[in-house]
């Protein structure tokens, strides 16, 4: 049962840090080793070393003084509090308040990651894995809780649908950010419903390109992003963490140009200007346009390359070379996109972002692009560029003759079916669709869960052949595990395994669904069957994506978050131009989506413009309607947040009718106090000496003199029938 | 010198009330009157009455104790800190914190105002002037300050622009709301003098309907409303009432349907449900078509009234028939203007909406499109009706050829010009610009500071004559003035003088402003003068509604904002409209401003479709850069937001530091403690006899033996050169 119990147990181990020495000098890399476990020692964790793999250490760390974890707890409650997202100043008192509301797992090993982390003067360890000072510190994760991962695989693959609780739990466990992300997608799964129906229906019953499904599909993207905008408050409601995204944390990496001290506050500010950062940005003008055109060339020679041999060329070798654009793409896309990818984010390091949350957008934004150019730009140059004016560009296609002349023997071959009667294959672009949202959906989840597993099999099979050869061979270099105690055999090379796993990134998960909504808001009305297709495989990947967490991945540190971040941004961006791609798509293939014959004076223009032009504005205001309505819909997280309001104003305004109410009736006191005739006297001396104000004031005693003098006036100049009557005469 | 005494002291008072009983029947409006002062005397309001006009009362209201005026202080200081408008919990000592920051005038009149409206379960008198059962109560007003509003005036009319320490002073004097009104329209003068200058340029050298004005004019407008936004954030934080929008104030006409408990904070709460003010929301959609078709249809008559008398009818009578369509707008627009307006209050009280916010801008969402209809549409029809479509539709005004028919001797007269050979006058819509932007501003001027002034003094006159003629016939009615004291008769004259005024509505000089900006977002192309003309128009109407508040209105109880509100949406409306019309009239227009001849075909549809799509598209992107950048500027209000904000963080950060200072460092506590070799060997029991996970902790007693046994290991495992010579032989 030994191994069952390395599977079933941590060993209260809440951190395991892996510490490689390998590059450094010996008595340096002693050194750092001996800080990093003082300094660990000095914030209340415990720490045990191992022998680790490939000369590193394995430490494990837990919590031995919870007064430095309480410390955190309050910090990071104090500065929630601050920001909004706790309604009250939390209790001073930690052990008492977490009696009431116990930490979940997720927070606990955020805070005892942040204790590890933040940097000294705020309470923390100031351990930043990989960075600076650090850079020995190769990772940092918690431990896989076996147990409940087999529990959590099982259910999940048992059951239809995700239930609220089912993403509760899974926050508890993995943090609201990663939450988020299957809250996203199980959302989307259900959305994905009502089009596939309208898809199937539209399939089987309506023509190609069927205006009513392009309508239906339309506003209910508007529906659904903006009731994941609803729901996504309200979750962050449910999990506390909302406006968690005002916290801002301040990058390691930001380099400030000047330090300047605030005259008023005194605090030092790291300062990067604006105007600087500015120039900077503009950098992405360049990149943008580079981008377009090193992917748009490769893609657009690749098309051009395909049709010319696919529907001009007759030579021999065709029924290899139709494969030559394939190879290309599939060869020189990864290498290009690669290399824009890393010159995204060096561009975003250049731009040198203060927090975080900024780098994370304006990365983001960037990685949208690239994404939109390599994801949708094959499908904008078959339905706006090859279908429409086809008939005038391929004969321009000749220049890739030259590319295959070795190949041709004589000059007729080349011309193929003549020129001038060059035929558009409509066929083209349905085709194209269902490789995008099929055939790459099913690659990519194979590039992503499969192809890994199968790698780290063979890689943990070479490794054993490997120590194998060097046993027989008697080499030097031990296993790590020769000097384990036997009973912890199991469990260290249970750690040594994963910590060889590769860290989680929710945003690389997050980025493919939003790629994957554009093909069905930009280009699904060309062939009805894309939400199906969607459908299943989302189902699949929501499972896929749990059994990828648990068992190719380390167990990722439990960060908090209160929406998708940037990528809502890239998800209204897509449901905007589908409005208008849609219009167009209908309209161009109108006629029973065989598309226009291939000139493009068939198209009329303005009627295309004005079917955009229509399209969109009913775009804007649906989704103004659709926001405004939504906004009215409650929810359990937003009754929750008005009682926490509506509590704590409760107690202030208590507090200040206290106040209120001591203070003595006025119009009573009037009566208790009998003023005597020598206060009387006093007032009549006043009305004779005082300035005019005093005097003016002094005319009416109380509040029952004035009531007193007012009945009086209302008596004499009530008007009576008689003056009714006699005004009447006057007038 | 007792006339300037009247004229430059208020003895002291704070608010006047006019009661009125002339309706009500006397011991009844006897009772009530008791009950007034008793009330204002339980919140410590002293009160002095004196004889009003016609059937009332004065009722002086001045602060006799201040602990209730500072109860109420502290009350709505904790409102503000609860809503995020003040950044800290207010002291409760409010005389302190008084002197630290005194009251402005304005926030002790709308302090006050409040101690007398607001319910006296929250420590009010309850007195709701013209409502329910206060309807006696006809007007609470302060009395203005002659001698300041006399400085202001001079002030003003002697300079060109007015700074910010004028808003300041404006603001201290009449309330945020107001000093919103006179900042926007201070910031939208000084923006128009770009455009004007454009304009003049335009007008000069470059042909009519310039792409350059019409590109330039558009952009500015985008860059003006973004940059107001920046500007009104930046005054609401300079001013102190960011985000009192926030603070819902409850209507007092709201009706609940249902009165539900809330479950978990026993709250009883006037619910309306959501689901019935949609259904009389939806109202609004027959409304506003109702609006369009009357509005329409009378301005389209008027029009092709108007083109068939001017253009086609040659008959007698031709002379004076020409102002027929005029007489008729000005007799009827008003009337019906006036209808629909009323339907509009109507329609939006019946929507029972429950906070002032919400009611306000549903009203204006309303108003905005009455206005939009009666101020745009005679445009729109001359500019994307007329001039294309004109030869298609005038011979069809043929049928106010019956009209004139009784004028006409002979037939002949009525064909005119052949109608075939009908020509479209291009000046037309040139000469419409110009009396919407000019005629029409100046007769607005007009009927809103000199006909009121006029008709007051002619009332005061027919006044005096009156009681002149009663005094010779000995009537029965006494002046109100009989029973003054001497002394005070100058200044209750005032007094009553002021209650007759009129209570100042900013919100229509606001929608004036709007309706203004929309003609020069909208249709400056036409006649590039507009912006000058505004300019001029404004630098006056500035002034001009100083004198009107001093002079024409009772001086206004200064409520908060935090920004020009509702408005603000229609001013982000018109831009975007602007971009769309601009566009439209400079294609439609571009053979040099003489339109198009008349003839629909001549239009090329796809061409007016691209230009409109391209300039909308440019406007939302510039939108979208203008803001971002804008939002990069810095203010002196966002600087002290920011230092509020940081000072009031560090408060508790430091508290929280304190606590975590105490805990003890674990770091030196192990070297502190000597452990015994007691300790030792319970270690080593430990070791043998608990279960694994204990075992597992206790191999290494504390951080100094980690670090020691971690040397070791990296001692004996990191590669020295001979293994890394090895390891690469082996690969």
């Amino acid at each position: 049962m030994a191994k069952s119990h390395a599977l079933t147990s941590n060993m209260g181990v809440d951190y395991v840090l892996v510490y490689r020495f390998a590059t450094a000098d010996k008595p340096k890399a002693q050194l750092r080793f001996e800080d990093l476990v003082r300094r660990l020692a000095s914030v209340g964790l415990a720490t045990e070393v191992r022998n680790g793999e490939d000369h590193s250490l394995l430490v494990f760390v837990r919590v031995a003084s919870e007064e430095h974890m309480f410390g955190e707890i309050y910090r990071s409650r104090v500065k929630d509090w601050i920001h909004g997202v706790r309604p009250a100043q939390p209790a001073k008192e930690v052990r008492m308040s977490l009696e009431q509301e116990p930490l979940t797992e997720a927070e606990r090993f955020r805070i005892i990651y942040q204790l590890m982390t933040n940097p000294e003067r705020e309470g923390g360890a100031g351990i930043t894995p990989k960075k600076g000072e650090w850079e020995c510190v190769e990772s940092m994760f918690a431990l896989h809780d076996h147990v409940y991962n087999k529990e959590w695989i099982k259910k999940w693959s048992t059951q239809w649908l995700l239930s609220a609780q089912d993403l509760d739990e899974l926050r508890d466990r993995l943090g609201e950010k990663i939450a988020f992300y299957f809250a996203f997608t199980q959302s989307y799964l259900t959305f994905l419903l009502f089009p596939s129906g309208v898809g199937v229906f539209s399939w089987l019953f309506l023509g190609h390109f069927s205006s009513f499904y392009a309508i239906t599909v339309s506003l209910w993207c508007v529906v659904f992003t903006e009731y994941w905008k609803h729901q996504e408050l309200d979750l962050s409601i449910r999990w506390g963490v909302k406006s968690v995204s005002t916290i801002e944390t301040k990058r390691h990496e930001f380099k400030a140009a000047t330090e300047t001290t605030d005259p008023i506050t005194g605090e030092t500010l790291q300062v990067y200007p604006d105007s600087q950062r500015l120039q900077r940005q503009l950098l992405q003008v360049p990149f943008a346009i580079a981008c377009v055109l090193v992917l748009g060339t490769l893609i657009a020679t690749c098309f051009g390359i395909e049709v010319f041999i696919s529907e001009v060329y007759d030579g021999p070798g065709k029924s290899f070379l139709v494969f030559l654009p394939t190879v290309i793409l599939t060869v020189v896309m990864p290498l290009l996109s690669g290399m824009l990818t890393s010159a995204a984010t060096r561009l975003t390091d250049y731009e040198n972002y203060g927090t975080d949350a900024q780098y994370e957008k304006a990365y983001t934004a960037k990685i949208f692009v690239l994404n939109f150019i390599t994801s949708y730009l094959p499908l904008f140059l078959t339905a706006f560029v090859y279908v429409p004016f086809g008939s005038l560009i391929v004969p321009y296609l000749d220049v890739f003759s030259l590319a295959v002349k070795p190949f041709s023997e004589d000059k007729a071959q080349m011309t193929g079916p003549k020129i001038g009667q060059f035929n558009i294959n409509p066929a083209r672009l349905r085709k194209q669709v269902i490789y995008f949202t099929v055939t790459a959906q099913i690659v990519g989840f194979a590039t992503e869960v499969i192809v890994p597993y199968a790698k780290r099999q063979g890689f943990i099979k070479i490794k054993e052949m490997q120590s194998n050869r060097a046993k027989k061979a008697g080499g030097i270099a031990p296993s790590a595990a020769a000097e384990d105690v036997t009973e912890e055999k199991e469990f260290l090379a249970r750690v040594r395994s994963e910590a060889t796993l590769d860290v989680y990134d929710v945003y690389a998960d997050l980025r493919e669904m939003v790629v994957q909504y554009g093909y069905l808001a930009l280009f699904s009305v060309i062939w009805p069957l894309v939400p199906v297709s969607f459908l299943i495989n989302n189902w699949v990947e929501l499972r896929a994506d749990a059994v990828k967490i648990c068992v190719e991945m380390q167990r990722p540190t439990p960060w908090r978050a209160d929406s998708i971040g940037p990528w809502l941004d890239a998800l209204t961006f897509l449901t905007w131009l589908g409005s208008i791609t849609m219009a167009a798509l209908v309209y161009l293939f109108s006629n029973d989506g065989m598309g226009p014959d291939g000139t493009p004076a068939d198209i009329k223009g303005w009627a295309l413009l004005l079917s955009i032009f229509f399209s969109e504005h009913v775009y804007l205001g649906t989704r103004w309607a659709v926001a405004h309505a939504i906004s009215k819909i409650d929810s359990p997280g937003r009754q929750k947040a008005r009682r926490d309001r509506y509590l704590t104003r409760e107690r202030y305004y208590k507090e200040s009718l206290d106040q209120t109410s001591r203070i003595p009736d006025m119009a009573e006191k009037g009566e208790e106090i009998t003023r005597t005739g020598l206060e009387e006297e006093a007032r009549r001396e006043t009305l004779r000496t005082a300035n005019p104000e005093d005097r003016f004031w002094a005319r009416q005693r109380s509040w029952r003199e004035a009531a007193q003098i007012g009945r009086g006036l209302i008596e004499r100049n009530v008007p009576d029938e008689r003056d009714a009557v006699e005004r009447k005469k006057e007038l």
